[in-house]
């Protein structure tokens, strides 16, 4: 987003901020209540989805590459006990003319041990692309994740 | 929440989702401001309103008791001079057909004490029904909490 | 607000709602992604804006106060290389009979040192005058903070 202050900046409806206020919430807690699926994750993502972090040298590209990874995710975090939580907030969402929404966001990644108390493991600086599906779904075309305190 | 993926998320219209977004920040706004209300806070929960932790043996049944337990959480935390706050986010809300709501958010409790830092008391897992009253407005009729890191 | 439970939450619509979550998400990105821009930043409070922290003898007035401060800030953020985040939640938005707005949250400072965990460096509870530009635009006219844990 550029730093315009002529009234141009990008907001959006009602409607389409709360879908995608939704949408996060639904997203992730398909990965981190009882019954976690890491294959319903993997299906809000397009089949040919980008997901890159800031740093590494290579985004991991596909549905199939996502599912994978998430579900090694959390099938760790099962395997250590531990609760884990994403919260997304500060949220803009931007519509580009071809409908596409193009959406920024912070994101704080904590997790409990059992017993212990909450430990935040990261704050991310997030984007995403969001596109339809055929069925009217969002679904995440890339996200681009800067997590904070890295080296640069 | 199931993990369905077809188009059938439990989403709703975005005048209710703001709905539930202010009547969240008005419930607990009237215990963590100067001026807490335990009353007030009481009166947002229907009378037969039902208040379970898991890993308790017993829920909370009913307004007056809730009346009861949040006042003296007030006056403790006054006494102790800190400044508590909960914070919700994440929120999902489902209608039923019934037009209850049923609804699905992290929570973080914060305190801070005099001169000092911020201090994370606990994060949850929360699950409320809500109904409306006659006039209209949202109570919440069951409200479930699931501490994270508690032994399970 | 009042402890009113008759039905007279100050409750807005959720095109109104959904504008002031974007705005402060917008608000804040202006100063807290690269490119931070304070000059920017500082055009979304009125020419007379008021910025008042409860415990400081004087309330900065005047939106070039407000740029040279944040600009200062942003300099001496970037300098020390962290990254800093504000997170608004637990918005409540009244609307007043003059279509001003008067905004209640809670706010999280937040920073994160290079290879560094991230630090809460504050909580907060805060309260804006919203008011329209000619153009339409949201601008503050006052923000009011109170530091959780000062002395009182």
């Amino acid at each position: 987003m550029s730093g315009t202050t002529n009234g141009t900046e990008p907001y959006v409806s009602a409607e389409l901020y709360a879908e995608v206020q939704q949408f996060y919430a639904w997203q992730m807690n398909l990965v981190e209540g009882p019954g976690a699926d890491a294959d319903a994750w993997a299906q809000t993502f397009t089949e040919d989805a980008v997901f890159e972090s800031a740093g590494e040298p290579e985004p991991q590209r596909g549905r199939d590459a996502l599912r994978a990874t998430v579900r090694a995710g959390v099938e760790h975090i099962a395997a250590q006990g531990l609760d884990f939580r994403h919260w997304f907030g500060m949220v803009g969402v931007e519509q580009r003319p071809d409908h596409t929404l193009r959406t920024r966001y912070y994101a704080l990644a904590m997790a409990t041990a059992p017993g212990g108390p909450l430990a935040i493991r990261g704050s991310l600086l997030c984007h995403d692309e969001l596109v339809r599906a055929d069925d009217g779904r969002l679904l995440v075309r890339r996200r681009s994740l800067e997590a904070d305190g890295r080296a640069r």
